[in-house]
Parts: C-alpha cells; structure tokens; sequence
C-alpha cells in the first residue's frame, strides 16, 4: 500500500481509507484518501500493517521525531486495551473535543466498541512527561497520560466534583478561649461545639479544655462565638506568624468548606491540608471522611510526581483527593475555591 | 505540698522527691530535694498531685509559657501510654542522652517498667510542631514527636538503615542504543540485560526494543554496556536539560544503590524517586519491592507534612521509606550518600 509523508501527516490512497478507517478507526478521511497522523503511522508501522513509509520501517519513522515515543506508548496502551482513539489535531475532533480546546488534549478517546465516526467521547486525555509542569487550570476534563522515565503509564482522570455536605455547624453558641503559642483552648466550653460541630480535640478525658487550631479559631472568632483576648484579629495574625500567606488561602478553604456544610479537619497524617466529613451526625458515630483537600494558590502548576504521590495516597486509604484552588490574588484570597478531584484511572 | 518556681524549674522539698521521684520517676533530684521542670509541674498539676505552685493551678502554669502546651500534650500521651520520661535538660540525662546532645531531643523516654534511675532508653524525643523546619542532619537516632495544628500527635522513627542486596548487575554484556527525548530505546539487546539486571522495559511483546530511562542509560553507557550516538555525555547532558542538578543528584544515589546490590527502579507510582529490590533472581518471579528512596541534597530540611505523607505512602504500600542525602556539593554530587529511613511509631 502507497503511504507518504506530506508535510505533518501520512497520506494514504481510499484502499487505506477503507481498511484502516472504516474497519478500524485510524486517521482522518479527506476527500476519498486517508491521513494519518505520526502517532497512528507508527503504530501500523509497529504491528506491520504498514511496511514502510517512504521507505523508513518502524524504528526508522519512531526515531524521526523526538516527541513521538511518548506518545507512541500512550497510543499503543490505549488500542492494546481495546479503545479507538483520534489525535486531536484542529479539524479531526471538532465536534468530540468541543469542551477542550484540541490544544490542550492529544487524544480523544472513544468507548470501546465505538470510534470516530460515533459521537461518544469516553475521554480526552493529554500525554505528559514525569517532567513536565502541568497548571491546575488545564484540569478538570482531561485525563493525564503521564509517561515516567522508565516508560511506565499512569493514567489520572481530572475532574470537577460537587463539594457539599449537611454538616451542622452550630455556630448559635459562645465560648472563651486562650491563645496559646499556635493553638487555643478553649475552657469549659459548650459540649456542642465538639460534639455536633467537630470544632477541636478535647486536652483530657474530663473535657475541662477544648484544643482549637488557629485556622478554626478564627473561623469562631469572626462567627462571634468564641471570645479571645485581642479577638479575631490576634488570632489571624499568629496564624499568618506561623504560616504566612498560606494561612489565608487555608482559611479561605476552611470557611468554604464549613459554608458548604462540609467538616475540615486537619490531612496532616495524610499530608494533606484537611481531611473532610459530608455528614456529622455525632461526632461519638463518625464515618469515614471522604476526602483529602489539598489548598493551592491560583496559577499553580503541578508537577507529575506530586500528583502521583497525592493519589496514590488517598486511593490507599479509600478517599478522593481534592485541590481547592483559592479565587482572589495569591496573597489575599476570597470567597469560593475552584475544586479539582484527580484519580487514578484504568482504562 | 510546697512548690515554688526557681528560674527556669520547680523546687519540690524532701518529700516531693520521695512521692514524684522515687516512686513515679517525675523531675531531678538535687541535694535531697526535688526540681522538676515545666512540662512535669504542668502534668502534676493537670493530674491535681499539686494543688498550685506559687498560686497558679494548671490552667495559669499552663498559660504562662507560650511553647509550654505542645510539649505539654507529648508529655501526657506518653504517661498516658504508661512510659517515664526526663526532659533533655543539661545534666539531667547527660549519661542516657549520650549519643544525641540534649540540645536535639526533648525527652529521654525509658522502656516500659524502666526510670530515670535505670540506665535503659527507649526513646530519644524530640518535639516539632506542624509548621517547624527539620534539618535532616538532625536525624537519625532520634524520634519525632509532631504535634499537628489541632494537636495530634504523630511519632515519626528515624534510623540508619543497612541499604544492601545482593542482586546481580550484568554489566559484562553490551547493547546499542537510540536517544529519543527522555528515554533510550536499545534495538534487539541481550535478554540478560532486562532479566538478569532488571534494567528498562520492553516496548513490546516481541522483546525487539527495550526502553531505558536516562538514569540507566548515563549508568550503562558509563560501565561499557550501552553505546550510544554522543557516548555518555549525550545522555547526560539530556538528563540534565530534563532535571537540572536534580539529575546528578539522583544519578549518585542510583549508583550508590547499584554499586550496594539493590536495584534501583522508578518510584513515580508512589511519588518517590525509587522503590529497590534488595534480591532479583529473575524479573519473572520479582518480590516485593522493599523500599521507597527519595533523593534530598545536603543540608535539607524536611516540613513535617512533607515527611508524614512520605511515610504514610510508604506504610500503605507495605515499604519503608528511605531517604537519600547525597554527599559533595549540592550541585555536584559525590560518592555515596547517607541513608535515613523514617517510619511511624506507636510507642
């Protein structure tokens, strides 16, 4: 079969037409002919559909271009499992690729059992290098093919969830609180606070002294129900002492969350920012917190391994883990965060 | 019973050292007196053993000292857990505390049974609080005892770890290589190479091309395994226009790792640098990674978080998480590394 290059694609004749697109989901039709994209040539290349291509056979076309093995193992992985797959190239996947701009994305991905020629979209996915830099605002619709040094994929599926819970927050209550270094106690406080609200950690069994962190501190200051010497303000200032802008942005998160009747409570053993509860029915009956919240600044960019490292964790202890992404300017944070839950997916 | 502040401790008279020393091993004994510091004149006081000392009961002895309360909350959990413990004063614990100046911990913990008239130690303890900044040269023999932002305690061990295998290298064979962005593709190597050495990761089935990462190509192309278009210097000079400094760095430990008998693999699952294999008898019948080894340059400090996350992954994944301080200059590493293993203890 006749396969030329031309320019940044493969023509083929309507024989190639027929038996690699029709049967089987490769390239672009135009006008009676085939176009093949670098990553699909060497795929046929690879498996000897194709012989050669002006006469370069697989290794010679694979080493032609230094991008394409990455891509290549990612393409490979996908039609290995079963999938029919189109790269994202202006013209080929308008319609599909309509939420993500082809530039963001190199694959659009069909459900098994269909392909391009079906309106079904089963994902977009961008290929990524361990090493790349990667900004939270291309996420929320893709998923990342991330291809490590040694050529093993990892496959990440971005998304935006809905972060709501029914947690009470009894915040009709009052309380009087010490700061100590870079926590509170409050003494003798309503029971409620704890027991319905989850605020704090009792010191002892007695429950003569509540443990606040700083961040719930303020939160309670600034709601007028815990009074403090030096009020809310003291506290927001030994918290920006102790963490300096990122408490802002963390605040920001917490009071998002507690306003959305979800509970934070502190992700350290996870090394995350908070751990959440969607639902608090008593703290005496707690379920399972359902995700990991990690805060970061807008405009951050991740770096694969991080994300990894993330994931990896929270699907180890069966939870979903969130980036809350403050609004605002870096250093002063506002209103609502922007969420993106990111998961490890097999495709 | 008379207690009164004296500087920086608490003088307790002849009885108080015979009710708080002899029998429950609280304080230092002086010239037949008692002088207790802080954090234990708080816990007598939490626990009503003192009625107040100089007026103040424990809620104003407390208050009085700003870094008095997480330390406070380590002190307690681990009377809680039913274990003695001196505070790492000068001259208090000179003889149990040897190995780390007390200047470093803050506790010298005494095995379950044990006091301070023994000679045993369990523990050498030091306080950190979420926020604080840890240089890793710090550890090593010491365990941290992190007080999180809603005072949660998580204990972290650090010790030396033996880091040696006894897997094969089977640098005695050579093979040709491509460079292709960030990865070598070597075309119909010896089998040995991947199923003796565990090196790379075929592309396909048919074992015609294998693929190395640039860590295992700079190593081979080194040892006369690997020839490659540009030498050694081509690969790393990629390696480094990928990751920097951060290139050598993991370079060293990779051949530290090599040179001990471990087999070194890609850790990005697991958001680490590595996880090794202390044994590879054949790659077909492949054990348990053991370890997960991140590579830090000299003079790091660790964020708490940081290393709680680190050690938590480890732990899920059944491995223990080592860490790498390459020796020589930051930007020019050297010879060997100094290894550090880090894992949560419950005492």
């Amino acid at each position: 079969m006749q396969a030329r290059v031309d320019g940044d694609r493969v023509r083929l004749d309507e024989r190639g037409r027929e038996r690699f697109y029709d049967s089987r989901g490769y390239g672009h039709p135009v006008d009676g002919e085939l176009h093949l994209s670098p990553v699909e040539t060497a795929h046929l290349l690879y498996r000897g559909d194709l012989d050669s291509v002006d006469g370069m056979g697989f290794r010679a076309f694979l080493e032609r271009e230094d991008g394409l093995a990455s891509r290549f193992l990612v393409y490979k992985d996908l039609r290995d499992r079963g999938f029919y797959l189109t790269p994202a190239r202006d013209g080929w996947v308008d319609g599909a690729a309509e939420e993500t701009p082809p530039a963001d994305i190199d694959f659009v991905v069909y459900p098994r059992g269909k392909g391009p020629w079906d309106d079904a979209v089963a994902y977009r996915m961008r290929v990524v290098a361990e090493r790349a830099s990667v900004p939270v605002d291309a996420l929320g619709d893709v998923v990342l093919a991330v291809v490590d040094e040694e050529s093993e994929l990892t496959y990440l599926e971005t998304t935006r969830p809905d972060v709501s819970g029914t947690a009470p927050d009894p915040t009709d209550t009052t309380a009087e609180a010490a700061l100590l270094n870079d926590r509170l106690l409050a003494w003798n406080p309503p029971e409620r606070l704890h027991t319905a609200g989850f605020y704090g950690r009792w010191l002892g069994d007695d429950h003569a002294a509540l443990q606040l962190s700083l961040l719930e501190g303020v939160y309670l200051a600034e709601r007028g129900v815990l009074s403090v010497p030096g009020g809310r303000d003291a506290v927001l200032a030994r918290g920006r002492e102790a963490a300096g802008d990122r408490f802002d942005r963390r605040l920001a998160v917490y009071t998002a969350l507690r306003e959305r009747g979800v509970v934070p409570k502190t992700g350290f053993k996870f090394g995350a920012d908070f751990r959440t509860y969607a639902e608090v029915s008593s703290v005496d009956d707690l379920g399972h917190s359902e995700r990991l919240v990690r805060v970061l600044s807008p405009g951050h960019a991740f770096r694969p391994r991080d994300l990894s490292l993330d994931v990896r964790l929270a699907h180890g202890v069966r939870k979903e883990m969130v980036f809350a992404v403050t609004e605002g300017a870096p250093g002063a944070p506002s209103g609502d965060a922007a969420w993106l839950a990111v998961s490890r997916l097999t495709p």
